[in-house]
């Protein structure tokens, strides 16, 4: 067994100490933000006329609520040592991921270490997966490659690859106010939403278990993005930094792998996976790199333009839609996410339908 | 079971990822240095004549390299579901100390939360904790209280208390060059002494494998300090900050209650325990308590003089033994530790065994 749900009741305590994680994000942010700010940790918001010095790495502080909260939920839940083992794992890997995220935000690491250190964060979650790694193949395939093929260790190292992906996708989606967190709040609800139809469904046990893990791993991340985007939602009063990329990244990494779902996650990428493909040629050195690659800020008219030379998806969105305001392209970003995991659902339960 | 040690030579494992951990410490340090320094963490060094800027808060690196070490000796040695549960959540605790020490050092945090952060970040280990919380009486009070007494949760609760007293001990004892890193070596030796006793003497296979948990926990830390105190030791080239008092404290402690031996752990704590009794009155604040409480450097001379005003250790140290040079002081108190310890083991080996 993995957790010690049994009926719906039993989520009440996971709802309180998520709706702490909440509350404790929601309080703390005004005060560590001038910590942060006191620091040093800030950053010129790029984008606006009379750009102001925006504290920066503010994710420390949903992150360190939503570590708390995880030890507080796994008081609850993890009442066999199988589930102690998930937990413990899962909240190494993703508090040494906020650890190097913070140190990121501090130092700026080089791209070797924000490589390396992902891959090596998910060893344990790895380590601690429990589940099978033999994989059913899709109906054309079958007549060459059988009915399931065993990928054994290379679906470990599928899995990192996963963490390392997830990890800097988010991280490279960024650039315009509201971003980070809001695509993360989406991803999280899709997620959710996918948990609780599998729960519902209840298929077997076993999957009916590794759902309601992710829910008590996803439902207190999402409670914790919701106050952050409070402070970062357009216009910004607060940065959340590399800290909340990498936590946001590697929670959805661990859910995705404990929760045995790994694939239809990364149909919730949509957006990053297009973002990452026309990012490749730069980020791999093919195209001058230039250290930020945002958008052009007309000033005199508050709005942003496409720039040609930054391989994005913003830039390609821009130069498909027009100069925009920031404002609107934000929220043109946040429904294009939903609308991705929206067609995720579709190929998820009506076009793998046709294969499996 | 806890730990796949069977034999000696299934400690090799174990001598190579400490020894990579020491290696990866002592090449990174002059790479990170540069990078500390550059995102404003330094601080001078105020008992030298023409202070220079010393980087700070290169504790990151040790406990980084010690983090990535405790992972890869997990491969080797976490072979069940328990080892993996112990494994798991020191690791897990001792990472949130490491991130929250970083973040002291970056934003320094108020009182408060260095009290309660530790507090909870003991929490995956305590509800790991799969030992008695029953205590044997000593002898003379047996007609008192019974043979054994039942603790319960007091038991959890003085675990919580050991691991915030570890972590605030080592931070407290500090401000000459290399006490922070050399108090951790020696106390970090001792234990390791004490292990292997207790494993040469194997009274039961219990506590054979408590004490080799311990030795894995603490061989990969001895060996990152080490790398570390080539450059902290007199005269400083780098400083460790917070992060590394922290992460010392808490492997401590997570080494004491894993390993069963928590009381003996806290004798090896003599020096830090009166250094705290000494404190105590000004962090309570009885006194009016100064930000630092160093010695008096008299520039003219090139030694530290003692400051009455300031109730620690260390000017204690200096009242009784009169001014003295910086270097020499160090040895002294290093010493102090290493006879400390030599007192603890007779305690622990002599005294003890007249009362149990
Ligand atoms: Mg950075
Ligand atoms: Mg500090």
């Amino acid at each position: 067994s993995y957790i010690g749900f049994n009926e719906w009741e039993s989520l009440i305590p996971l709802m309180i100490t998520s709706f702490f994680s909440f509350i404790i994000t929601l309080r703390l942010i005004p005060i560590i933000k001038k910590t942060t700010r006191a620091a040093g940790l800030y950053g010129k918001d790029l984008n606006k006329n009379n750009p102001k010095e925006i504290p920066e790495a503010l994710g420390i502080v949903p992150a360190t609520a939503y570590l708390v909260t995880l030890i507080l939920t796994q008081l609850f839940y993890a009442s066999d040592k199988n589930s102690q083992v998930q937990y413990n794992s899962a909240a190494f890997s993703v508090c040494f991921m906020i650890f190097l995220g913070f140190a990121d935000d501090v130092l700026n690491l080089r791209w070797r270490y924000k490589l390396l250190l992902p891959t090596i964060a998910s060893f344990p979650l790895i380590v601690a997966y429990s589940g099978t790694t033999l994989i059913i193949v899709p109906e054309p395939l079958r007549i060459y490659l059988g009915k399931a093929i065993e990928l054994g260790i290379l679906y470990k190292i599928y899995m990192m690859m996963l963490a390392v992906f997830c990890t800097n996708a988010i991280n490279i989606y960024a650039g315009v106010n509201g971003i980070e967190a809001g695509q993360s709040l989406v991803i999280a609800s899709a997620a959710l939403t996918h948990n609780f139809i599998e729960i519902f469904l209840h298929i077997s046990d076993d999957i009916y278990k590794q759902h309601l893990i992710s829910v008590s791993l996803l439902l207190p991340f999402l409670m914790s993005t919701l106050a952050l985007l409070k402070y970062n939602k357009y216009p910004s009063k607060v940065f959340v930094g590399d800290t909340y990329c990498y936590f946001a990244g590697m929670t959805f990494a661990m859910a995705g792998i404990l929760g045995h779902y790994s694939k239809t996650m990364l149909l919730f990428f949509i957006p990053q996976i297009l973002n990452f493909l026309i990012s490749v040629p730069q980020i791999f050195g093919f195209f001058e790199c230039p250290r930020h690659r945002l958008p052009h800020y007309n000033a005199k008219e508050d709005i942003l333009e496409p720039v040609t030379k930054h391989h994005t998806l913003i830039n390609l969105i821009l130069w498909i839609i027009g100069p925009t305001h920031e404002r609107e392209l934000v929220n043109i970003l946040i429904i294009l996410q939903i609308v991705s995991c929206g067609l995720a659902f579709y190929i998820r339960y009506h076009v793998s339908s046709l294969f499996y």
